[in-house]
């Protein structure tokens, strides 16, 4: 449990008085630190869309939350339906928020109402507990690819690594998914550098990754999104990471938009682009994410407008375009299991098949 | 000549004291338009480092300019030999600012120093006529492309062109270079819509394309330089269009960071990707684009702010990302040619290899 003015290194957990959930409000970051406290569902609900949470892992932990402090006002069966519709509608692309939901209503629906809440905390405790357990093992897994990678370069220079959005521990519960592997080899004493592209519209790359990796003192350099792909051409990526909102059974990676582009650019170059993801994250029913994934389609003034730190040290939006023009904001695109070279999960790293994806994981295919 | 309070489709003109040279200051769009006095070269020169001024074409014109304000103070052998060094030293990449300079000095170099300011300016008018006329012709023999994708698909619907940086009439002296195919579409009654690339780190996408094209009454949607592969995956771009600062005798096109991201993305989607460019633009002595064009390096700062205009209508300068990230900044990219459809010269369009363009341009090449 890490509170405001520590040195945190998880993203949520239950206050002193057993009931309310704490989350680091990450819309203030890099600028400002706090921490938000959730009383009710519709707070978690509200969280979730706002962003104040975010990352599929975190998205999920939290949602189960919401369903302990919902049940902990109301456990009635009718309550339970609510708060799953409340919940699913939040972010339609998660899977993960999707599964994590699944689970609270495995537990808490066989139980008579007086029990519900109880459980619903516990399932929910498991469920953040669970998740860090899995970004620490894709952490020791991704660890392995660098070491080899380090290897072959004589152990000479440094490990670039190229990252998009933030799939680091603010996503997750702790750890996170694609920085865990950075984590781990930057405690192992290889000395590894990220690019981090800034991940227009919203920039968590440039709030939210820059500001982890400060944190945890691994070098690291801010980059456009524009950026990777000339750098993968003149040799100073080894190696892309990113993370995955939903991934299909077949080893499609949906992740934050502009992915896709990072990937081509890896795949041009003969540099290794991996996917690192729990795998509640993977769809087992569907194959085909460009078709199938459902893509979130957010507000057009996160485009037009921006907000940052002014130099009087308040925060503003400012506005970037003219004032009439229309803005499109697709939130995420879908990288073909053609451009990855790995999905690293909790058991391993699996290829970008629906083979290799199934032999890891046999006890959660369709 | 369009002055302030007009509609300007010119970007450069000599004031009515036939000496002064006048330019709209780019860098308060697209929330002011304002026009900068040119009084002397050392104005030009930083007009150009500052990008009060952009884009090659405009670059090469106001250098021109540069060196007819400094002659008119100054005409002897070391003032003209100052002149080029100052220009020269504005802005790396520019192929065809160093054009531009070397035809002031093939002109005034000759000439007794009393007869080199009025030649000077003759000769940059000439430039600037000269580049309005090729942007012209740009257009012509783009329209034709688009011309033929709207028949090939059977005059319905729209033709979708995405476009990135700002290669419009604010780079060059009038029409634009990618934009010129547009505005003569658009202006010939074709459906064209724009996919407008926002170009971070400097914008000129959301700042100065949307404006232009919004101006012209051309239908258009601002994206983050994230989405174009997801569009291009989904059916949603026809075709591509990007200007170019400098591209070789093979055609590899060096262009606004993130170009080459765009072209892989359309070669793995089918989409024709063109480079519209004034052969002015075009450096016959190298070949291979990645090893040879140098690549301008700017500020950090220029990833880690921005300024837009506050809700007070400001223009505010705010911080993106922490404190103390450090950030990287490489202004271009090059696109392998092999990832390019076509070039769009004023002479036609050619194939991005040396056989076809050197065929374009027998009197050019060395």
């Amino acid at each position: 449990m890490t509170g405001a003015g520590d040195t945190p290194k998880r993203t949520i957990w239950v206050d002193d008085d057993g009931r309310t959930v704490v989350v680091i409000d990450q819309t203030l970051l890099p600028h400002v630190f706090a921490t938000e406290k959730l009383a009710t569902l519709e707070d978690a609900a509200v969280a979730i869309e706002t962003m104040v949470v975010r990352g599929a892992p975190l998205i999920g932990a939290t949602a189960a939350y919401g369903m302990a402090l919902g049940l902990a006002v109301d456990p009635s069966d009718e309550a339970v339906e609510g708060a799953v519709v409340r919940l699913l509608a939040t972010r339609p692309t998660a899977v993960n928020l999707q599964w994590a939901i699944r689970e609270m209503e495995d537990v808490v629906r066989p139980l008579p109402a007086h029990d519900r809440a109880q459980a619903a905390y516990a399932k929910a405790a498991e469920i953040a507990d669970t998740d860090a357990a899995m970004c620490s093992a894709i952490g020791d897994h991704g660890l392995e690819l660098i070491e080899s990678l380090w290897e072959a370069k004589g152990q000479q220079g440094r490990i670039d690594v190229l990252t998009h959005c933030n799939a680091g521990w603010l996503a997750t519960v702790e750890w996170g998914t694609a920085t865990a592997p950075i984590y781990k080899a930057a405690d192992a004493g290889i000395p590894v550098h990220v690019w981090v592209d800034e991940t227009r519209p919203r920039n968590q790359g440039a709030s939210l990754t820059a500001w982890e990796l400060g944190q945890w003192g691994v070098p690291h350099t801010l980059i456009v999104d524009n950026a990777g792909g000339h750098l993968m051409q003149h040799g100073l990526v080894d190696l892309c990471i990113v993370g995955s909102d939903r991934t299909t059974a077949s080893g499609d990676v949906g992740n934050k938009i502009g992915t896709y582009l990072k990937a081509l650019a890896a795949k041009d170059n003969g540099i290794p682009f991996y996917a690192a993801l729990p795998s509640s994250t993977i769809d087992w029913t569907i194959e085909d994410g460009i078709a199938e994934i459902p893509i979130e389609r957010r507000e057009p003034e996160e485009v037009t407008h921006i907000t940052g730190q002014a130099p009087d040290g308040s925060l503003v939006q400012v506005r970037l375009s003219p004032s009439d023009t229309p803005a499109a904001n697709d939130a995420f695109d879908v990288t073909p299991s053609r451009l990855v070279t790995g999905i690293i999960t909790e058991r391993g790293v699996a290829q970008a098949d629906k083979e290799s994806l199934a032999s890891l994981f046999p006890d959660r295919t369709i």
